[in-house]
């Protein structure tokens, strides 16, 4: 005996038979597409669904459809950065605007630890999603090996290090960026321009500071400090630098949350902002404007970001070939620099 | 002929029989148990899935097991909530980390929409996960009512209004902690204790003004205003009651973020916190160390919440009939009140 209440919550493509008075292969035939259906069968298969609430089991079609509606937003950090860091809300509302628009959900998953990784990639090519937006990778992350092992259709946020030529990516120009500020802080007459830059595992960290490179040249190991996107970081590296060279007079600084907290350090050590150290920050997010001085930063293009991460999936998953797309970014002067 | 690339990118159960040398057959026995199975036959199978890097095809799995692995989180707000106030992330972190420890998958997704949740509704109810958390309902969210119609295992965080009896649902004491926080306020002498609720169609919103109700009776009208959990509508709360009864000695606001917008405002307006008006928040969570003064709060227990969210929808996914947990609250003094 069926238990009465699952059966009530639960109606089998029997009971859609039974109550529109078909066989269950017509049953079938019509939900699969209503080939070889007579127009009235298909009539009234369509009201019994209707009037028993039937819902397709999506295990059964998928087997067919190869299709789940569904795409998942994998963000390799610890969680806090997900509500510390406002890059993430920005593309998070971008790639679920643009998602639901195709009618597609979007499932958010934190990647923090390895073996996070290595169950979040067992269930997203177990056919649970169509594709996969990776956010935040770091060289070496096992998801992207294990995505195309298993050829889930997946898009890169930010340069895919080492992989750029076989994985499907959305970038800014984060060399370019970094070349703005770096000459932007030089046009306005400093001469001793420091760099907290992040993860030297992340296309963040390296092409931001070959981009000041490229305008201070090799540039003095005292004036170079590192971070890991926190504000925490900031807060600390900029101490470091200030011990190092104490002599400085501007920091580019790679993101808005380490600006923010390298310009508290600053305060705190008393120095003007800009007067007497200029501070250039990388992202133009919420934060930018709330820091005092307003923040002078790189405005990364969020919407288009998001978008273009979007359209490549899409077209990934109708089997499109892997391609790249840079974004221009560009320097938004305010008061810190 | 089938593409050389995806033939190479996703093996098939075939693949796996023809590199163990068994029937196909045998491989399905050994993915479902192993049972009539030769000992000899199981181990060349296993070899080969690991030779050929076979993953069961989940849709046809799961069609056995009934098991995704994976649970949704399903926050019916605005996602910019998400980010702003500190409770989801608390919240969001204890379910993920207690779901970690059972292998499960945590997955969220955001149903700011009527839309969004038609299409999440659909998509969580076609087996893709095994049950789902609900976070933030508001009085007469169809997401419960599709939920249980499809007989999907789900719990909702905080009371389901009206729906108590036949929902499983872990809760906060909201009216104790409203009781407790009032009578603090009465305790330190105050007598025109204002009040900013949370929306009236959320169990927060109703059951902590009834808290404070039984302690005030029920209350000058010009005492109470009502905000959206959002800094700014607690500024703009505090502003209204400050119009209304500008002689408010104390304000008791029912989330902590929203007493950090009204802090801002009391401070504004030119009044002492808590020398002319004491302010009382709700929630302890990471912005009550962060408002000047220190805030004094009703503590919600979030570990606890979101382990026994976690407990009870695996005991819902095994079957068990549905429930109610209701935790503690405690009144924690600091500097506000």
């Amino acid at each position: 005996m069926i238990e009465p209440s699952r059966l009530r919550s639960r109606p089998t493509m029997d009971d859609v038979a039974a109550v529109a008075g078909v066989s269950r292969g017509t049953v079938s035939r019509v939900l699969n597409g209503g080939h070889n259906v007579s127009r009235q069968a298909l009539a009234a298969v369509e009201r019994a669904i209707s009037k028993t609430g039937y819902v397709v089991n999506q295990h059964a079609r998928s087997l067919v459809t190869q299709r789940s509606g569904s795409v998942a937003f994998i963000l390799s950090e610890p969680q806090d950065k997900l509500f510390e860091d406002p890059n993430f809300n920005n593309l998070l509302r971008g790639c679920t605007q643009v998602l639901a628009e195709h009618d597609i959900t979007l499932l958010l998953t934190v990647a923090a630890t390895g073996e996070d990784r290595q169950r979040i990639g067992r269930w997203v090519t177990a056919g649970h999603v169509d594709g996969a937006l990776l956010i935040s990778n770091h060289l070496g992350s096992p998801l992207i090996a294990e995505l195309k092992e298993r050829g889930l259709p997946f898009v890169v946020c930010g340069r895919p290090l080492g992989q750029e030529r076989d994985v499907t990516y959305v970038a800014s120009d984060d060399r370019d960026g970094a070349r703005q500020m770096t000459e932007h802080l030089r046009s306005t007459g400093r001469r001793r321009i420091a760099i907290i830059t992040g993860p030297l595992d992340t296309p963040g960290g390296v092409d931001r500071l070959a981009g000041y490179r490229e305008i201070v040249g090799h540039g003095d190991p005292e004036l170079i400090a590192t971070g890991d996107y926190t504000r925490a970081s900031g807060e600390e590296a900029m101490a470091r630098l200030l011990r190092q060279a104490p002599d400085l007079d501007a920091v580019f600084v790679c993101s808005d949350l380490m600006a923010a907290g390298a310009i508290t350090t600053l305060q705190r050590a008393g120095r003007r902002v800009p007067e007497d150290v200029a501070v250039g920050g990388f992202d133009d997010n919420k934060i930018a404007t709330t820091t005092t001085p307003l923040l002078t930063t790189i405005r990364q293009p969020w919407a288009r970001q998001s978008a273009e991460m979007v359209r490549l999936l899409l077209a990934h998953i109708d089997g499109e070939e892997h391609s790249a797309v840079i974004l221009p970014t560009d320097l938004v002067v305010r008061d810190s620099a």
